[in-house]
């Protein structure tokens, strides 16, 4: 795979796959051995929040890393790769569907269509958020099949890290808190790593994880990882500016608006641009560093994440 | 063990290990080798609606089901059991924190203190129970100690299906849908079976999973599970209608405000209480069937859980 074309031929591929898995997975049926099944109501609202939207940036990015790690035979990495891949959707799912909440930032537009409070009310907001984050473990943990009971504990720990107080909750929080307020570079950069970096990084190793990986290959998709996860947020502040709504299937120029700290309010539009292509070569870097053979999948994506247009 | 005294001492001693370990594992400090701790805000917010409060009924059960079940020598189990006993608990504060949200039940005392979002706000709220909910998974995937990761894979599963939407969240989303609605004596069941008993029966069930439980004991704990899950409910209907305010810690009277539908406006009071005495019944029933030595703090406990008086 070398470029644009071969990413949008592979990402097809997995994409089918995940949406696919996703369309299984989150249902109103009951599992085979339980009483229950979820009520209809709510799972109409859980399968809103996740179905037929979104890049699937970060299950991409598990899939990606899964195949830069694993042997591609391994039947018990291959399943929880698709897994995992999931679960991180299903928690960014739900992270929107909270973040859009009027108590929060109070948006009506998330991927072209009503949020979801705006479509089923606060209350079946607030419950299918709290259901998808708990699908997310459900997913990680099957009873049957070939995923390794230790792989599902590595995944549930780095996944639980990823979204919790110390990682995507937490950088919300901040971000709550930093409205209005004047950030350093380094408290902008902070909040980020956690708000968003977090879950793409822990995508990486979450698909890195799916297998037995090497030290310095782990080392190197920390690195990957951190600097997409950075990248990505820099390239959404710029896109905020630089993008219509139309073309962000969201409220472009909302950060603005609300007075809340960006690169672009602080180190300006062009040092921004510049900053997210120093990221895209430290992530380029850092796999050109790891030895390992297949990361064309990976190098694609971070070239993805920052010259996207939406 | 034999009584109402004895009970007092088995908890007191358990009661005091949740707590010094609820305290530890809810804080703002960096685990060794993680660059960041959570925000100090957002663990505020989180620390409130946790310490210092409740019964610790979901804690006690995993911790009574460990001991029926498990051999006290064995590190690991014993590790686990603590952990999982924290973990019920973060979950059960984290829907206390969403259910009392404006949008959800609206209220405003809980366990005789300012609610969450009155405290904090209502997006800190959001956030402090998304992070519990993520934070009940971490403490159930320690990277070192003596859990075994089956072990840890198993209590990740059981919670995330307890709390999800064949559980918890879905009885919520029932019983969202279904204020000023008659419901027939079987739906007001299944609804409580998934928004009380579901994480109830899920306690008892993790803490006899520590350990590697035979079939015939976990046969006979899901049935005492599920007894006494039902059991709660009932006697949270009978309470509602029979206790004050200030004894309850929280606002009495408030579902029959609601018009919710209840065991006491269904079956009436004194059939209420009758059903719940023999709900009891069939608990200990089903531990005499158990061939179980060491259940006298899950019968103390079943009794605990009908004839309270809050």
């Amino acid at each position: 795979m070398s470029g644009v074309v071969d990413l949008e031929h592979w990402s097809h591929v997995r994409l089918a796959q995940v949406e696919q898995a996703l369309e299984r997975w989150v249902t109103a049926e009951a599992p085979q051995g339980l009483d229950h099944g979820a009520p209809a109501a709510l799972v109409e609202a859980m399968r809103y929040a996740v179905l037929d939207g979104g890049k699937r940036l970060r299950p991409l990015l598990v899939l990606a890393a899964h195949e830069a790690v694993c042997d591609p035979q391994d039947a018990g990495a291959a399943q929880a790769a698709l897994r995992a891949a999931c679960a991180v959707e299903l928690i960014h799912a739900y992270s929107l569907v909270h973040d859009d909440m009027p108590c929060m930032d109070n948006d009506v537009l998330r991927r072209g269509k009503p949020t979801v409070h705006v479509q089923f009310g606060q209350a079946s907001a607030l419950l299918a958020g709290d259901a998808l984050q708990a699908l997310a473990f459900e997913l990680l943990t099957p009873l049957d099949g070939p995923v390794p009971p230790a792989t599902q504990a590595r995944l549930c720990g780095l996944l639980a890290r990823a979204a919790g107080s110390a990682g995507m909750a937490g950088g919300q929080a901040i971000d709550l808190a930093s409205v209005g307020q004047p950030l350093t570079e380094r408290q902008l950069r902070e909040m980020h790593e956690l708000k968003t970096g977090a879950l793409l990084q822990g995508s990486v190793l979450m698909g890195a994880h799916c297998g037995t990986p090497n030290a310095t290959a782990l080392a190197a998709l920390e690195c990957y990882g951190a600097a997409i996860g950075l990248a990505f947020q820099v390239v959404d502040d710029i896109l905020d500016v630089t993008a219509d709504s139309a073309t962000l299937g969201k409220t472009a120029g909302k950060d603005a608006d609300n007075n809340k700290p960006t690169y672009v309010s602080l180190m300006g539009l062009r040092a921004s641009q510049a900053y997210a292509q120093q990221l895209l070569a430290q992530a380029l870097a850092a796999l050109d560093a790891s030895a390992l053979a297949h990361t064309l999948a990976l190098r694609a994506l971070a070239d993805m994440v920052v010259n996207r247009a939406s």
